[in-house]
């Protein structure tokens, strides 16, 4: 997905924001501002935001001295994350479709996002999500969710490849990745996660903390932008994408960054924002689930 | 008051929606959006948001080339406006307090603004000013709302200044006017506008259109900002700005730029957006009456 240019006065709030989080002092955002203002014009809008995004959060870490603001953050969301486990499973364990839930908790998952969603109150949405019941319903045949043709591609792919979004998310990736194997038997599953500190993307210490080895290979993309750049990502990472026989894609960054490539790729994000929603046909706030069958 | 950093997300926000509104194409909008990030470096943030919005507006027309984007928006607000005269003047009649009706009408009225709300479906809002009965309540005794005050002021002053804010929302200044020299007799009041196009304020044009003449003195201030810069009002305004017993500031706009100043002003606006909230100490979308006085 190209860059809109709505878009970029979204860059400037999640600048601004990423600096305060970098306990940048009011002269320092504004050169963070100020260096992201000059760095503008040469950004083709042809790439795609988390293209933009990389550049934005490596101005701030450069300017800011930081390596990973949101550290404090990610430990926060994976702590309350493992700590709705058990509430999680018992949802599933009471609902009429283990997967069909799974699923869908995994996408509500995705509101744990620093990035696009902004000084979200995380542990209110966490228990939003649980109480939620009206939105964990069937959802199997309407657009924009084609679980039924999710759940026919997990049951004759062999290999699979999730790509993570955000730390704490991780624990549902885990909980759906349990339902995957209880529903389609034994497959290779794959789990890849960022290289570097990007926003709150999940890294591999986000993967351990949260139990991610225990039903998943994991690996990281080789790259550190707030998406699947693929020209950014590892020889390693590339050969097993190539090979997958289906692609589970998390989160509105990794929508951004492969919605145009030809893999069997299936998008599982929450819709965050005008310019996403556009570009799908849905409403702010809607449950995606959207295959790119090549 | 001065520019907080939070603004400059919006500042980019604006110069994309007036650039669409001029019938700028997507390259043209992209050059908008270039240019403003170029000029950003180098505008001081104690200066006004007023004193940006000029620059910026002036930046869009200078691209687009065109002298006044708002103007199909403006006169459709004036027509609107007027249409609701016959039904404001019911709702002053059938109320207990005249004056304060008046005035808080005259505040909902600010809500025609395109400038800090976006695409705002105006008739709804303006179907929405006649039916929130909840709002138009009394607020005499209210933080932020100190009626008494101002009703103590008009009784006093002999010559009043009234700094316009937007087209459309003259019509609801008129009715204020109106019942200001039913309840404070006879008094010396000029009607302030802005010399030339920017965004949506108002203009001598819509000052006539909506028949202000008729009850006050209308001139110009002499400037081209979305507020009253003093710096770049004329002479002949300044020497009636220094002499008025009582100035009525209307809207975000003039509070913006004229908040420090030791005159005796009302501000009467809308908060629409959080930096103004914060600065103020309310919330967004409350109803502002505060005195300045000296």
């Amino acid at each position: 997905m190209k860059t809109y240019l709505d878009c970029i006065p979204c860059f400037f709030k999640q600048a601004l924001e990423a600096a305060r989080l970098a306990g940048a002092s009011a002269k320092t955002q504004k050169r963070v501002i100020d260096e992201l203002a000059k760095a503008l014009p040469e950004f083709p809008l042809t790439s795609s935001p988390p293209e933009m995004g990389r550049i934005i959060y490596q101005l701030i870490n450069k300017i800011t001295r930081t390596k990973d603001p949101y550290l404090a953050l990610k430990d926060k969301g994976n702590q309350l994350a493992l700590d709705m486990e058990h509430a999680l499973r018992k949802k599933i364990n009471n609902s009429h479709d283990r997967l069909l839930t799974a699923t869908e908790l995994s996408i509500l998952g995705n509101i744990i996002d620093y990035g696009a969603k902004n000084m979200l109150d995380v542990e209110a949405e966490m228990a939003k999500i649980l109480e939620e019941e009206n939105r964990v319903k069937t959802l199997a045949d309407k657009d924009n969710f084609h679980y039924m043709q999710f759940r026919e591609g997990l049951g004759e792919a062999r290999t699979i490849l999730y790509l993570a979004d955000n730390a704490g998310e991780v624990v549902f990736d885990k909980i759906l990745i349990e339902e995957i194997r209880r529903y389609a038997g034994n497959k290779k599953i794959i789990y890849a996660v960022k290289e570097k500190p990007i926003i709150n993307d999940a890294l591999i210490d986000d993967a351990y903390v949260c139990g991610m080895p225990e039903i998943a290979g994991v690996i990281s993309c080789g790259a550190d932008a707030p998406g699947t750049i693929l020209s950014l990502c590892s020889r390693k990472f590339l050969e097993i994408y190539n090979r997958a026989e289906m692609i589970i894609s998390k989160g509105q960054g990794n929508f951004e960054a492969l919605s145009l490539e030809k893999r069997p790729i299936f998008f599982l994000f929450m819709a965050k924002c005008p310019v996403i929603a556009r570009e799908v046909g849905c409403n702010v706030g809607e449950m995606i689930l959207i295959g790119n069958s090549a």
